[in-house]
């Protein structure tokens, strides 16, 4: 049987390139920076340009379908998932890295149909690391397939996840909480590379064997997920639930055991959700 | 008139590239593991392999010079810093990356006469980065010249630093406050990279504007050292005093404003010195 959405993988592996290409040559240049609403949320006029990009010549090649994008959204467009063929997008996942020019910034692209996950592509531009992966067809990075570690145990795991500033005093003291909770296991170290998607792809190639985090968003996490699963990883929520894309949390993991550890560990943050106005 | 201490430098260039290359075989085959102490004390073979050639290839070279390594010290070598021209030597930087095969590792050397920086050598063999500096001639990166960031607003600065478990909780304590003192500054985010030497590294080719460290050793830093300050950045005591070799702590950025005001922000940690037996 032909695969329906191969067509539309390798098209966007085409357009992820010259995304990531754009991406590239902003950092060699000086770059003016625009501030959303804090220091920690920046975006830049590459990140919209980016966007722009990688929709416009999606959607003339794939008119009927539909597209989440990080900038759309932020300029109102709707990110409720619907069954329709749809682009998760993420411009430029990293932005502080992006603009700091420190080497972990991606373009991340997941598509869904029927709500279910098809394919992602993850390219760490900078590394110049494409990571793909299509359901049921195992996961690669630049063309060689990657695994995850297999680590079963907590005490020997190697776990990222991200601390930023947040203004909600209650928020940052569950961050800052949960890193201690963790630390004290112990595990091998926690590790704050800057990039949801290319976490989630040092835990699909075996560099680390766990990733969690609360307050990301869809499109940080579309792509990555098809990685995670194909390179035999596991991804859940931080309840030790079933992971729901739209829910702005997740744990991913080498091993189940090592997932429920964390969500054990772990308290939640009341973090919303995509799909629901707030 | 000749530079005496470039011909070392070009030795030692060679030295580093062998040791890279050492390395990165390693990574690439299974790597059978030994515990020093505890989970994040970890050492390999590898370790004490690279240590080896690097001393010994030196040592037939330059028999008068001494050396201090971090195997070596382990195995009971002295640490005591002399006037001698002095090899300070870190085989792998970053042994807990190295175990995972996260990304960032690296071979440090850095070479003192009259306890004085002369040049310092980082290889970050996985990304297969040849970081260099000699005293008063820049500092480089795969040959081409690297700058700090000229940051001088703590505010908007990306800054490094390391997290792992510590079995004196107040030691503990004090790690996790200091993060907590720069996050809620605020600043753009912290960084976590796993490696101090390509920490300094980052920082010297502008990827990040700070890195602070206490606890640390003078085979962590020597290299790292050099290459900071010849590209234009600061190094000081995180007391806010004279940068010292043997004193386990540094805070390095891109400009004085900035590493004075970590200075401040951060409480120290009792850490002994590299040169008293403890």
């Amino acid at each position: 049987m032909m695969d329906p959405w191969q067509e539309c993988m390798d098209y966007c592996l085409g357009v992820t390139k010259e995304a990531g290409k754009m991406i590239r040559d902003a950092v060699q240049r000086e770059i003016s920076i625009m501030q959303k609403s804090s220091p920690v949320d920046l975006v830049t006029e590459t990140d919209q340009k980016v966007e722009e990009l990688i929709i416009s010549s999606i959607k003339k090649t794939y008119p009927s379908h539909s597209f989440i994008g990080e900038e759309s959204v932020a300029a109102g467009a709707s990110s409720v998932l619907t069954d329709n063929p749809t682009w998760i997008i993420d411009p430029i996942d990293g932005t502080t890295n992006f603009v700091h020019r420190f080497p972990f910034v991606s373009v991340s692209i997941g598509f869904t149909v029927n709500k279910q996950i098809e394919f992602g592509i993850v390219y760490s531009c900078i590394e110049d690391k494409m990571y793909t992966a299509r359901k049921g067809k195992g996961a690669f990075c630049n063309g060689a397939p990657i695994k995850v570690s297999r680590q079963q145990d907590i005490t020997k795991s190697l776990v990222l996840t991200e601390m930023g500033f947040k203004k909600d005093p209650e928020h940052f003291r569950i961050m800052m909480a949960n890193m201690e909770s963790l630390l004290t296991i112990p595990v091998h170290g926690i590790r704050a590379p800057g990039s949801a998607a290319v976490n989630m792809c040092l835990v699909a190639c075996g560099a680390a064997d766990a990733y969690y985090h609360m307050g990301i968003h869809c499109w940080d996490m579309a792509g990555g997920a098809a990685i995670i699963t194909e390179a035999g990883g596991v991804i859940m929520d931080v309840t030790g639930g079933t992971f729901d894309l739209m829910s702005r949390r997740l744990i991913a993991a080498s091993s189940r055991s090592i997932a429920r550890c964390i969500a054990k560990k772990i308290q939640q943050l009341p973090c919303g959700r995509d799909d629901v106005e707030n």
